[in-house]
Formats: structure tokens, C-alpha cells, sequence
């Protein structure tokens, strides 16, 4: 495969069964990503030198996935200057709202950009990779719109299921 | 001026006092941004029409910013492939936490690449931004390289300033 | 059936347990809705198209059911001039907070009459079109009147039982 | 002046500051209602009352104004089969969040239609209220087209003013 | 058995697994409480009768329990001079929070003694009520000391039951 | 004076703006309070033996006011038998949640009758401990019947006012 | 074995299985620790005497478990000058925020470290002990740096397994 | 002076007005502190560092203060053995919750003692560094003591004032 674009990195490999989701969405697309785990707080150095040097190794967009006290997305976005994207997971208490805040809530000059919490915000972080790749790619850009296209028809699908179901 | 990549839309004009810190920020970069006030309730169908040409007219990233049950970025997203960049903007009630929670928990397909509420977020949407469009255009990202080292130097500045205060 | 004057409008079919219960208590007053599948965000054009005509095609009252950032509700009041009512769902994290926050927090000149989240909005979004549609129609209002009274009724019947268990 | 259609009734005559934008807006559609103070707590037999006999007097729409434990909106609910609408009166602790759940999770079998905190919440009810009542008033449903439209064109408005004031 | 002093009043029967603490917890202490089944939504007439009613039908105090958007305490507080003591029952959303909210921030003039969520506010509620009570009542005053007693001891046994688990 | 029968103790002086008001409201009822700065965490021993001797001290009810992590009625209660009514203070942080989930989240056995946060709570622990005396002294019996009567007649008095404010 | 330095106290034996964490993690540094069930409200006296003597009975930092209000760890705090560590215990309602909130919410002059909600709080109260103990022992302090470097060791560890899963 | 102790580390000179409070209040213990602007994200390279060699050089306790996704204090833990100290900050919103989820929620292996938000987080900060510190100082631990019989005493002081201010 070629050398991927994209680099996933969670904080715990407990992770991976809510994170495998950006992965395969991204396969979705064509798309191979880097898979690391890493950890803001017990692998500072490799997840800090992962990030500085993410885009001279070919890295576009670096998503990164914590729960609880979630500094990982934030710690890598201190260390590069490509776009970073945050998937607050689900953690032990506080139903998430703990991973929200501490990834969103980026002081000034260092944003990271922050999705839905657990296994939407997992699929939508690869959306949003995409879309951000697709600006200098045509051809994942049409992909773009054919997935659009199809979460539209598949909607009207559910609906029309749901008129027979009700209707007979 | 040239072409804008990016295009701001706010929800209402007195959100300006808050957004005017991403127009700004993109200024500093050099980056010229449209500005459009345009509301998904008020305004659907400009507010639509608007985020289905976008890429057409050009524009590569969209951030909207609004308020209370925040769903102007969220309804960009729904007619665009471009990332779309959601500010969550501080409202008459809750401290912001409406506007973050209906900005920022999308269901899947649609993301809104979400960052801090107020002030921090506005200028962060447009470094957010800048990343983006920095993958395509060398330029841009050497000034990010040195935004990032003008943030530290003026850290460290601020840091010799307070050391010459506390010690005299 | 007759032309239905409430349509139920939820983002996903995965919705349908829960918005059942708004459909079989309207059953319960006679009442035929229009049930729909549609979303602010994959399907926008169907679900403003839907909210625009739903006037002239006989609507009286749209009841919208979303969750998450849950735009659903709001954005289809900002296309019509019928009243919305909305229904937040429970969704994935955040035990339905981000739900209630983004249907009820809407801005100025464009309400949404949200009920409680989950099954009890579900069914309370039905009691509440049929107190507005029965402002117009007396037989309608009589079987509210009923409503309230087996409701009464219910209540003391489980007073008595309870109090049987309790004293032998 | 006719018999109002509508009461507004709130819980204390210091909430009149922002109930008042309620009334306001009732005004510009040409509609008076009838205001009250009344408490669920310290008038309670009046309140109820009020609320019994609230149709038989002619009226169509309650609105209720509370604020902390506010359970004025769910009390008149529970006297009458006419549709009630909640305004959460931010109060003096929690920024709202107890008005809010205290009036919108109400249990099955007797909703408020909750609009949202505060000021713009008392513009909803009222905006609300008209839709309800346009329903079967065409006068009152053009003037809610035309409400739509100027609000529309305030935003236009308002985006050519900022538009002046970014380019000079 | 004598004319009981204590009513427990819950909004809906199926509260009674964890209302049932409250009155054998009462039980322990030799009192029996009058148990009711009474919503201030559904059977507001009986609710706020039994609240007027409740000092010349002999009660000293009311505990009322609720959920959701709980008016019940509250509601039976504006109808007597009596102490009113609150129990938050955990609903269908939120974990409790709107139900303790809407039960402990009642208005000036019009108190409810809240006690904890759940269970353990059902069983404080009982001791709460004792505890009035006990001011005339010396027997019941010397079962309290007992009973604390009995607390202090049972935690000194778990104690060393842990020493020996840990110890061997 | 007499002895009085309810004290009021409170975390720090700085209280005094607020729990006066609890002060007061005692005072209308002819009531004299003790009132005492006493911390759980700074005299802890004073608290707690002026808890454990309450009772033989003649005192009947212990109001403890504290914000933030407010343990101090909580403690009161753990070192006396009589009712402890707890006064969450707004404090430095968080709008009061702090200090009402810390006063009313009290483990089985051992309750503290939590009233509203701040200047609504003050007056309230003032009226529930009333009408606690209440229940052995058919004078207080009576005022505070009178108290319910003149809150019910400044309603309509702020009503009638209303009515020819709006109505000229 | 020798005298602890370490107690560990918590408000409930049913705390146990989340406190043995706390144990076992000492344990593995070689740390015997006292374990104690103490209330700071159903055996105030015993935890007060427990921290008043803590310091000259050889214990030198103490570790208090409670849930919903919980007061132990500062009622600890209170009675002694150790430094005393808070786990806010996940309790019967609201997610832990109660427990969070009442741990580390502490007034001026009383601090308690407090660590993460549950489990993972156990564990680290346990570190912190340690860390503070090895600043004199540096025996401990070469355990704590070999913990890192285990813990540092275990993440690389599974990411060679992750990236085994998904290369295959 | 002396080689500080103690390091207190604040993302931002803008803290300093809050964070100020704890280096006095360390002044009072005799203790001088070094304190350093540095921030996790726009100065991690100093931070890490810092952190990385705070042990040899004659650092014990590191007290880091941030707000928002408040990081600071998690990632000196990342990369030292010390105890560590996190203040969260009240920052741009949300009162201070963001700063407290994210500072306190730490995974792991990797604690942050956590005291309250804002100034009486930093007061307490000192205190507890100070509490580590007099384990190996007798000196110190004297301070402690005096420092706890003066809270107390002012406490005292306090009710006196107050006592002559109601009775005059």
C-alpha cells in the first residue's frame, strides 16, 4: 500500500474497538491509515516526536482519540502544524463529558478539531479527513459526493421500509 | 483582493464582536475570508444555496458560528462536501454548553469540525483553516511554522517578564 | 384513512421504537399521521421541501423527533409557519442532554415546542397536537377531557391496589 | 379590546421584565392577552383555578413563566386540556438548567410546549402561541408569513450592513 | 394500628420499589405511614386536598415523591403549613438531575426538604421524618440515638470484617 | 430572650450576607436564632461538639450554611439526632452545583433536609424549621398559617398592580 | 510487616472493590497500607480521633474513599496536617460528579488531592501516595521510575500487537 | 534564597493574578518557589523539559495551573516522577468545569492531585505542597500546625465579630 496520509493515534488500545471505525471508514474511501497507539501521558516522547514529525514523514491530518483527562489530540496538536483532529471517547464516568471538554476546549492558537464523542465522532473523523484530503484530490472529492449521495438513499430507503412496515 | 477560500457565515450580526477574531486571525495569514451573515432558521434557503456552491464558487473550507441551539454549521455541513468548521458561540444562557453540545454531536456522515466556544474558538477556526489550506500551498504552512514559534517566543517573553516582576 | 393533519418526522429509523409511542397514542384519539423518515443533514432538501409544503398539503402540525445535535425540529420550523414540536431523543452519550439543549435553546422568531426527552416526549408530543388540533374540532377536545380523566382514574386504580399490598 | 385568546401567567411580577417580550410580540400581531401573576405555590387555588376554567373563558393558549423549581406551566397543565407553553425564567442559580428540566420533563400524559430560556424563550411562546392559533385564523397565518419574511429580510439587512462595514 | 403521622405520597405506583425503603425504614421505628398514590399532573384535586387536609386529618408530615419534572412535593407545599420532605426519584433521563433540581430550588416562602436521590433518599427521608417527630415524641428520640448507634456499630463490624478478609 | 431553639451556623462570616435573610425570616416569626461561624474542615471540634450538645442545649433544629465542597451540615448531622436543614451557599465556582450536590447527596442514614441554593435557600430553611417547631406550638402553628395568607395576598397585590400598569 | 505509612480509609465497606485497586497498586510497590472502614458521618468520632493521631501513630499520607456527598477525605483533612488524597467514588446517582464535586471543591486551608473518579482514581491515589513517600525513600523513587518505564513499555507493547491485528 | 523546592508552572501570564495566591501563600511557609510561564502546547519542548530534569534540579512538588482543556498539570505528570499539582483555572467559559474534567480525569498511572478551581485551588495547591514537604521537615510541620490553629482561631475570631454584630 502506499504510504498513508492519515495517522490514527488513541491513547489506549482498549480504544480500538470504538477508533477501528475511522479506520475502516477510511478504507471506505480507499483510504490507509497509520494506526498507532500512544499515550499523551506514558509515550510523551514517541507521541510528541510522532507529531513533529508527521508531515515530513508524508502525514496530511493526524486524528487522535482519548477519553477521560483527553490530552492526546491536544499534546499532538502542540507538536505539528497540520490539521489534528479529536474523538472524545466515552470514558470511565461522566458519560464522555469529561473527554469533550478536555478536547475542545483548546486555548487560543493551538485548535484541535473536535468531533462527536465514541463511535460517531470515530466514523465522522474520517469524514472530516476526507474532506480535508479531497480538496487536492478530484477523485475523493467524487467519492465525497457519492457517499453523500448514498447516506441520502439510504434514508429514503429506511423511510420507504418504515411506510410499508406501518402502512402494510 | 483574490477569490476568498474561506467563507464565514454567523447566525446573527451581533455575533460579529466575537467572529471579527477569526476574520482577523485569517488577515494575519493573509488570507482574505467572505464574511456572510445567514441564519439556518432565518434564512434556510440562502444559508443552503450557499453551502451547495460553495466549492463551485470556490471556497474550500466553511466556518459557522452561532449560538444557543446551534445548528448553522451543522446544516452547512448537510449541503457541502468542503470541511465545515462549527464555533461554538457563548448564548444568553448556560454558558455556552447548548451551543457546544448542538455544534459538536453530529450524527455520522455529517461532521462539524468543532472548537472552543467564544473568542478561543474564533481565532482557533481560523488557524484550523489555515492548516487546511496549508496542505496545498507551501507558503502558508511556513507562516504556520512561524505563528507556532511566535506563540512560544511570546510565551518565553512572558515568561522572562514575570520572573523580572517576581524577582525584581 | 383521511388526509393525516400531523406528520411525525424523525431522522432515523432506528428512532421508530421510541417515536412509536407518539404514533400509537395518537391512534389512541383517532388520529392518522403522516410518518416520515427524513433528515436535517443527509436528506436536507427532502426535509425542507417537506416543511415548506407541509401547509399546503394539509399539515397542521409537525412533530419532529432527533437526537444528538439534534437539528431536526428547528430546522424544519424554520420553514414553515406551522407549529413544531421536538422531541429529543436519547442518543449516543450525554444521556440525552445534547438532545434536549439543541431542539429547546432555538433563537428568536422561530420556536420549537419541545417535550420531554425519550419515550415520554414521545408521548406527550401526541397529547400536545392533539390539544392544538382540538381547538378546532370539539369531538377532538371531548376525548382529551376522557384522556385526562382515565388518566385520573389510572391513578387512583393504582392507589387502591397499592394500597391492598401494602395493608392485606 | 376582543376577550384574549391567550394568558400569559407568571409566577412572580419580577419576571415581568422579560415576560414582557412575550406580550410585545402578541401586540405586533394585532393580539391582546390577558396577563397574570399567579403562583403554583403561593396562589395555588387560583392558579388552578384559572387554569379549569381557562377555556370555558374563551381562552386557547396558556403560557407559563417560572423560574428554579418552575412548576407554574406543568401545574395549569395539569388543570385544563388546552395547550400550554413553558417559558424557563432564568433564576437565581444554575443559569437556567433548573427552570429548564423543571418545566420540560414533564411524565407522560400532560406536556408543556417548553421554549427556551429567558428572553427569546418569551418571543417563542409567543410566536408559538400564534402559530397555534393561525390554524384556524388565515388573517393571523399571513401575518406569521410575513413575520418569517421580515425576519428574513432583517438578516439580508443586517449581512449588507456588515458586508459596508468589512469593505469599507 | 394508631392514625399515622407520616404520609407518603409518590406520583406513579411504579415508584414503590424504591418509596417501599421509605416506609420500612418508618416500620423500624414503629411507625406506620399512610402511603398514596397521587400526581399533581393526573390527580391534582386529590393531591392538593390531601395536602390542605392533611393537619386537621391528623398528619405532621408529608414526604412526596417524584420524578422527571417533579412538582409533587412542591405542589403539596403550597397547599399546607406542614413540613414537606422531598425525595428526587431517578426517571427515564439525566440520572436524577432534573428531578432533584425541579424538587430542592422551590421559590421563597414555599420550602421542600430535600433529601438524596433514589434509595438512599428514600431511606433519609423516613429518618428525616423521625427526626421531627422525635422532638415530642421521646421514645422515638432514644430509638434514634439507638439507631445511630446501630449505624456506628455496623460500620465498626464491617471494618473488622474487612481487617480479617485482608489480614487472613 | 429565650433560649432559642434553632441554630444557625454557618462555614465563614463572609455567609453572613446571605444566611442573614434566614436570620430575618426567623425574626418575623418572633423566633430568635443563635447564630454561629463554625467550620468543618477550620474548627471542626467546635462544630462537632456544638452538634453533639444541640440537644441538651435546648436546641430543636440546625440550620448549617457552606458553599463549595460544604460539608458542614453534613457533619453537624453526623454528631446529632435533631433535623439539620443545609443551605447550599453560591460559592467561588460552578453557580452553587457545587455546594448543593455536597449538602444533599447525603449517604443513607444520616439526612440533611437541603433547601434551595442561596438567598431563596435562607429563607426557606427559615420557614421549614418553623414549621417544624410548628408542630408542638399552635402560636407558630398559626403565623405560619398567617405567612401562607399574606405570600398569597402580595401575589394578587402584585397582580392588581400589573393589571393597571399594563392596562393603564 | 512493617508499620504503614499509608492509610487508606473509606466511607463504606461496599467500597472495597473498587478501593482494592488502591491496595493492590501499593502492594506492588512494596507498601503495606492500613485499609480502614470509617464514616465521616455514621463513626465521626473514630475518623476524626483516625486523623488526629494519624501523623504520630507513623502514617504519613492518607488516602479517604466516598461517594454521592462525600465528606471523608476533607473531614480527614480537617484533623490533621498530612496531606490527605480524595478518590471521589462512583455512587448511586449522577455519574460521580456528586462524589467529584464534594471531594475537591475543599475552602482555603483544606486541601485534599483528589484523583479521577472510580477505578482509575484508586489506582493513581495510589501513585500519588508513592510519589510522595519516595521523596524520601529512593528506593521508591527507583520503583516509580521503573513503573514508567513499564507502563511506557506496556503502550509500545500493544501497539506492536495492534499493528499485528490489523498488517496481519 | 535557596534552590526552590517547589516549581508552580502556569500556562499563561494572565494566570498569574490567580496564581499569585500560591506563591504567597508559600511565602508565608518561609518557602521560596520557582515559577515558570510555560504552556503544554505552545511551549512543549520547555515543559516536557522542565518536567524531564525538575528532580535533578532539586525540584519535590510541581504545581501546574491552566484552564480550559487545562493539560499543563497531565503532561509535567507525563514526564516526571514527582507529585504533581493541578489548579484548574476558570477560564473563557463553563465556570471552571472544563479545567476541572481535565485536570482531575487523568488515566492510569499518571495522577494529577487536584484542588478547587481558582484562588482557593491556589491557596490550597501551596498548602499541600507544604504538607508533602514537612513529611521530611520538621520546621515545616510545625508551621502546619500553627498554620491550622491560626485558621482556626480566626475562626473563632470571626463568630466573636459577628456575635457583637447581632447582639450588639
Amino acid at each position: 500500500m502506499d504510504q498513508p496520509q492519515i495517522a490514527i493515534v488513541m491513547g489506549s488500545s482498549s480504544d480500538w474497538n470504538v477508533v477501528e471505525h475511522c479506520f475502516l471508514t477510511l478504507e471506505k474511501f480507499g483510504l490507509n491509515a497509520a494506526v498507532k497507539v500512544m499515550s499523551a501521558h506514558r509515550t510523551p516522547h514517541e507521541a510528541c516526536e510522532f507529531a513533529e514529525k508527521a508531515k515530513e514523514n508524508g502525514f496530511k491530518v493526524i486524528i487522535g482519540a482519548a477519553g477521560g483527562a483527553a490530552h492526546l489530540a491536544g499534546v499532538l496538536a502542540g507538536h505539528t502544524t497540520l490539521p489534528v483532529i479529536g474523538i472524545p471517547m466515552p470514558a470511565w464516568a461522566l458519560d464522555g463529558m469529561d473527554s469533550l471538554l478536555s478536547t475542545v476546549q483548546m486555548p487560543r492558537g493551538v485548535p484541535v478539531a473536535t468531533v462527536a464523542i465514541g463511535k460517531a465522532g470515530a466514523v465522522n473523523a474520517a469524514i472530516l479527513a476526507v474532506q480535508i484530503l479531497a480538496l487536492a484530490d478530484e477523485g475523493l472529492a467524487e467519492k465525497l459526493v457519492q457517499f453523500k449521495k448514498d447516506m441520502h438513499d439510504e434514508v429514503l430507503a429506511s423511510d420507504a421500509e418504515l411506510q410499508k412496515q406501518i402502512n402494510g
